[in-house]
């Protein structure tokens, strides 16, 4: 605030004294008066541009503090592994092992404790792999006489370079083992265009190993143990988010299209909240780095070491597929054909029912998925969704008669008239169109959000969700209504947990 | 077909001596015998998974030869790389410089000639920065005597590396400088605590620059020179690929739609076209990095220095959101309810007009994107698509009345008894809800395939496409029916084509 009111004091007063002051306008004076003008124009601009610069990244940092804190935990590792090398007689300067626990350090420590441990056991086996292949490859050329010798080591690091590229493009090795592939060839050609005898590499290989098992687990410790970010936690949060963004769009946009201009507030929250199954839509690539680096960490919170982060993709598949109709959804929601107030009256209730309905299975899908609790009354909440979809359905057949019906009470004379004439009685068929297309996509949409209800339901299974404790029955849904295997399950699980 | 021979042969060998030898069954020998097929049977099994991943990466160098070439480049540049070295007496072993050169190679050799170019440029001028910027931090250090020295430069490599690390977070930064940070932070730290004196520290660096720029310019050679892959020409290709495969999947679906039972050929090829559009949902992340490093690419083919890659994201976006539709239209294809044959057939005739325009508006619009030129019919396939947008608004407006017209006539007794009662000849819409609801979406479809032509009419001035010579006005459009401006515009150009 303080930054505006200076700024617009600084061109307040630049014009007051163009306009005001006589001595300012002196021919001789005005030319260093503009190159002034122009110099503390340029300063403010920067000014500007710094200060936005750094409420940018201040902003970055606030929406997520743990970006300072990755910056910070680097930082420490990359000094405490520094400092090991002054107070230590290893250290022997650049060339010498010691930059490649520094070196390690920078390439492998990244913001999830997945992709830090990704990347540290990759360095660590392939170096490990190509080191042995290379002394190998090392000790069978040296029988070739010393002219022979580097030919047969340059053909080894051509066949062996040109394989292993290759193989990146297998998308397992792709997805898994990308980074370890790119120092096996590094370590592979250093080794094997070296030049030393065998022994002498072995001792360097070992040196090399333990600088670098050193720079390992420095970074893969702090990653741990320092606020860690683990990369299955986010891609849970993101799943979990996900979900109920859908659940927010869907019953957002519905409400705002049946209430048009009924509380237009101008508040940009909802607004936001109706677009945010955009982000659904572009979430793939977020989700499958997230799911690759997650299978790479122990087990942590509630997540065990089988837990099934491929499932996650497969919510998120389905989670696309709902966003997809939301879409669609939304462009008929902004068609320009208006459907007539009275079809969509006879509509709302059971539309905003049923997008209420998707929403809120939605919203508990995200609850218990977020709590790694099963609900019982989720199969409550789909059959109700269900049955809407059933009454949506009769509305919708009943729909042209309510609309005829409509036609007929307005001009009742003229009906009358006409009544032989039944033809004249249809539906305004195209003005209803968007509001059918609403519908229909609506019932769409209830269908998958059906499909991620079993997909979230197979996670339940495969982490084997608890069920929850303090799981209430809710209103109007007495106990006894359960289905009888559900309560079965549900008394069976209560009996083991008072014993 | 040989190896399924000889596996299928192996089975059937294996159950006639089991059958028809009974010396085979003595229980002395049947112990060996058994461990024997065990053996066999897993040598098969070994055999086949062998067989199956040579297939698996045959194919995966056959669907794309360049992945093997790359393979190739790779080798290529390292062996020469190790060859320079074993030939110049510049090499002293593996903490030497040598090293630099080779590591340079394996780490920034990349598949596309942009994404070589920017991790080398990132990596040389990172090195360069951070190099001259420890040099600094190096002599204030000194200035403070023994003791202190090393807590400041800790302190330096402390703060440095944090900032830099944070700095990653920015988006951009992200983007185009992620490779040159980690770099940065590297040299820095690694110059930082190198303990050396500054004279011996400027000579280093000089030899690692040097080395360094050998390496990097073999690859960039490499890459640019031996059947160079360009980012940029992917990325033009993936995006004309991608509406052709929204032409296809679109018109595809609504013929098979509308001729449904018709003729069903059971073709896996057809199935194959119709599921097209997903890939374009899937592609977002492929096309963001291949314009990432498209912009470090210098002029090749096609495309100046400064081809506006951004807009190809536009047009990725658009195509994205007619693909969402496409599949809302899908789901609405698959429903359970079928429509009546009557309405069917009713608008079968335009709306498979108007998807087939749309599908030949989105290939010509292929066609202009692949040659880079403006095509001149554009306009008219979007005009007729325009007017069969209005047609297939007419034919919903009129659906009513064909349908109730069709129930009189086929109960035309008792029609004719209920006539008083105009009720009854209602339009059975719950029935032709998926048909309605496809129309309605086919509607968006074509409006959201009028956003793709403008921005790839933005693309076109952008990057300046001609205007086909050999543009041809299609049949029915005699070269009169051009809108003024165009006409002229038309003119203009070939007479300076003619000049």
């Amino acid at each position: 605030m303080s930054t505006q009111k200076e700024n617009c004091g600084g061109l307040e007063w630049r014009l007051t004294v163009s306009d005001g002051s006589s001595e300012a306008l002196a021919p001789d004076r005005s030319k260093i008066y503009r190159v002034w003008l122009w110099v503390h124009g340029l300063a403010i601009t920067l000014k500007l541009m710094i200060w936005n610069s750094i409420e940018k990244i201040w902003k970055l940092g606030a929406d997520d503090p743990r970006r300072a804190v990755h910056g910070l935990k680097v930082g420490i590792a990359l000094s405490v592994v520094s400092l090991f090398y002054y107070v230590r007689p290893l250290y022997n300067g650049i060339g010498g092992t010691a930059m490649w626990a520094v070196m390690t350090v920078v390439v492998v420590f990244e913001f999830s404790v997945g992709a830090t441990l990704s990347k540290g056991l990759n360095r660590g086996m392939a170096t490990l792999l190509a080191g042995s292949l290379a002394l190998g490859v090392h000790s069978v050329a040296s029988q070739f006489g010393e002219k022979t010798e580097p030919v047969v080591l340059v053909i080894a690091v051509f066949l062996t370079a040109s394989s292993a590229t290759f193989s990146r493009f297998i998308p397992t090795i792709k997805r898994r083992f990308d980074y370890g592939i790119t120092i096996f060839i590094l370590t592979f050609s250093l080794v094997t265009v070296s030049g030393f005898r065998v022994e002498k590499l072995v001792e360097m290989a070992h040196q090399r190993l333990s600088t670098i098992a050193i720079g390992g687990s420095m970074c893969m410790i702090v990653s741990m143990l320092v606020f860690p970010v683990w990369a299955g936690e986010d891609l849970h949060l993101l799943i979990t988010r996900n979900i109920e963004k859908l659940g927010d769009s869907l019953h957002g946009s519905m409400v705002e299209y049946f209430s048009e201009g009924e509380d237009d507030t101008g508040d940009d929250e909802p607004c936001k909240k109706l677009q945010a199954y955009k982000c659904v839509l572009n979430s793939k690539a977020t989700e499958e780095s997230l799911a690759n680096f997650a299978r790479w960490e122990p087990a942590h919170g509630q997540f065990g070491f089988w837990h099934p982060w491929k499932q996650y993709l497969k919510i998120g598949t389905t989670l696309r597929y709902c966003a997809c109709c939301i879409e669609a959804l939304n462009a008929s929601i902004n068609s320009e054909i208006k459907a007539p107030e009275s079809a969509k009256k006879y509509l709302s209730v059971t539309c905003s029912k049923l997008s209420s309905q998707c929403s809120s299975v939605l919203k508990e899908l995200a609850r218990t998925t977020k709590t790694m609790t099963k609900s019982s009354s989720i199969d409550f909440s789909v059959e109700e969704m269900k049955s809407t979809v059933e009454d949506l359905r009769n509305t919708l057949k009943s729909l042209p008669d309510h609309l005829t019906h409509q036609q007929e009470q307005t001009p009742q004379l003229e009906a009358k008239e006409e009544a032989m004439q039944p033809l004249s009685t249809t539906v305004p068929l195209f003005e209803v169109l968007p509001l059918v297309t609403i519908s229909s996509l609506l019932l769409e949409i209830a269908a998958r959000v059906e499909a991620v209800v079993s997909a979230i339901e197979e996670l339940a299974d495969l982490a084997s969700f608890n069920l929850a404790n303090d799981e209430k029955p809710k209103k109007n849904q007495p106990v006894s209504n359960l289905p009888p295997k559900q309560q079965e399950q549900d008394d069976a699980v209560r009996a083991i947990q008072l014993v």
